[in-house]
């Protein structure tokens, strides 16, 4: 497997990214990810039960159409909580778009990220529709990572290639963060392309599977957002043999999936608001992955454990509180905790709980002062 | 009812705190509550899987008794991950007291509240015995109250008065908070004493309502500690007639003990580390009461509604996406929010669901730099 630290687009995608007036900073705000040809998607959404309208725009799209060409996506506003309104303003951002590519409108996905609760302004995204189709590109990719952006610090992309029977097989990735922190004014966001020829169940498992142990194991501040969406692209540029869900290509396939995913995943809690800390949790000895799992976040999402590492203050006392917490029917006499030295900026935590042999590995942050300054001044 | 704002003791209850070395400000450490005659006993522990040692040991009193005569706490040392040596210290403690005040070890019961995973130094309890038990007076429960405090800023005490039939039955309640807030250094502990006449299953069924409706309606950063008890006895002195499930007489009981927790409850969130708001939410409409408060407290431990009330920032997207996080399966349009104006101290935030009838009201504080502060550096 060859990684590019970078967005190097699969075959026969183009990017774009424009500033149309959303955020008031005049930065990139409006990105299109192209597909010169039709491509399988696959897709992930929040669970929480509020959801965007981009959300509900794209669930109708999925179900009416298996063909697809573009994404186009706009930071500074979530368009949730919007009601009716807000699906209409999905949907004229989608026909509009249509409309300059000479594509249907089911074959668009859209995805929105910003404040929540606020009509989007979408005159603005239809006037700049033209001049983002018009300077799409192979090298666009990179103002594509930057519009979608919100409080992100660094823009977030990775890169991975592998040999399938018949071709090289590119994956790329790229993704917003600052989400899962502050769900109202950004959410995760991650777009990934790839060339594989690909059936689409063994698009879906892959994806299924690379999600489980790479976004559903970071968490910032517990917040769910109305807007997480994570869209996988696949348009068969690359010509290989159709990797089905058996074999060595499929192998290979969900390796880089999965390699994609969770540097992706750590890139967003290494951008956490007003983090100074960088946390590995591991749980070993659990009965299965999601029980280890549950425990592991149970530890990052304690205030009292991530304020803890704030202050360097090796209390692990409250690991063993959130252990507890949990849930899991863990015993006091099993439960063993270490942790790597907390001047450091990078923290593993091993917490081994006597029950089993599955583990997993939980990536978060600390809680500061900074992040609360942040977020109580946000308007 | 009649309310004291203070702790006024039941008849033939005595109390009293001494410093026995534990805390290293030489600050009250050690508290005695007693009762003349033998009293009924109704718990409510945490439910976190990990339990320190003391609540180990209540459960096996209160599984071979029936008849309770103290109740003796300590803070500074949580007595908690501290395996089977803990176990004993725990035994130890209560053997003493055993010898000092010449009753049954089974009738006695046992607190503690501090830090977790240290041994607890039992050596210096049994020295401050004798003392602890020839102090005991009426007044005592003032400093009894004081003892038991770790993090608090003040000590947290009511009483309520009722007529029932044959005679006056008051209920005397002290609690110390801080705990939900720093599990590891603090815990929620209350001890209610009452003169009351009353079955025991009338006084179990009272204290389980009570306290869903107070003590499992707050929070302030959501973390469930290892030591959260609280400890009802009920001696009879007021020898009033005997109040069973049914009646009058066991109304006006429940609304005096609702009172009394309640009290206790939210004087618990107004000393929460940091805290410069106290916020009450309100769910209405919901299909029950357990659904109203699954939603108002996930939008209580939401740490972006938290800081967005500390920064008094009317940031209502965060309160859509906490409802929704909720797993209630909420529908945008009938999701409706109101808040009081954000620059006051007290903050009530109401939110209907349009679900059914039932509403649901929890009590929580603002997430601020002073709490990392705090918690940071604590060691």
């Amino acid at each position: 497997m060859k990684i590019y630290k970078t967005a190097v687009l699969p075959r026969d995608f183009e990017a774009n990214g424009v500033a149309c007036g959303l955020k008031r900073s005049h930065k990139l705000d409006l990105a299109l990810f192209y597909s010169l040809r039709p491509a399988k998607a696959a897709c992930q959404f929040t669970t929480n039960k509020i959801l965007a309208a981009p959300i509900l725009l794209d669930r109708e799209h999925l179900k009416y159409s298996r063909s697809f060409r573009a994404i186009i996506v706009n930071s500074g506003n979530a368009n949730c909580f919007t009601a009716e309104a807000g699906l209409k303003d999905a949907r004229q951002t989608v026909t509009a778009l249509s409309a300059a590519l000479k594509v249907k409108t089911a074959s668009i996905l859209v995805s929105s990220t910003g404040i929540i609760g606020r009509r989007l302004p979408v005159q603005k995204i239809k006037q700049a529709t033209p001049g983002l189709v018009a300077g799409l590109s192979r090298q666009g990719i990179n103002k594509a990572g930057q519009a979608i952006m919100t409080t992100d610090k660094f823009a977030k992309a990775v890169s991975a290639e592998f040999e399938a029977r018949g071709a090289v097989v590119r994956i790329c990735g790229v993704a917003k963060g600052a989400g899962m922190i502050a769900p109202n004014m950004a959410t995760m966001l991650a777009f990934i392309l790839t060339d594989a020829n690909i059936s689409g169940d063994a698009l879906k498992g892959a994806l299924k599977s690379a999600v489980g142990n790479s976004f559903n194991c970071i968490t910032v501040d517990g917040c769910m957002s109305t807007n997480d969406s994570l869209i996988l692209l696949a348009n068969s540029a690359a010509e290989n043999d159709l990797i089905t869900q058996k074999g060595k290509d499929f192998h290979a396939f969900r390796r880089a999936l999965n390699y994609v995913c969770l540097e992706l995943a750590k890139m967003i809690v290494r951008d956490a608001e007003g983090a100074t800390k960088f946390i590995q949790i591991k749980v070993r000895n659990a009965r299965d992955f999601y029980e280890a799992r549950k425990i592991a976040l149970c530890i990052a999402n304690s205030n009292l454990f991530k304020t803890a590492i704030y202050g360097r203050n090796p209390n692990f006392g409250r690991i063993v509180a959130a252990c507890g917490a949990s849930g899991v029917d863990i015993k006091e006499r099993d439960l063993k905790i270490k942790a790597s030295p907390l001047d450091k900026r990078e923290i593993f935590v091993e917490v081994a709980v006597n029950r089993g042999k599955s583990c997993a590995t939980v990536y978060t942050s600390d809680l500061t002062p900074e992040y609360i300054k942040i977020n109580a001044e946000y308007n």
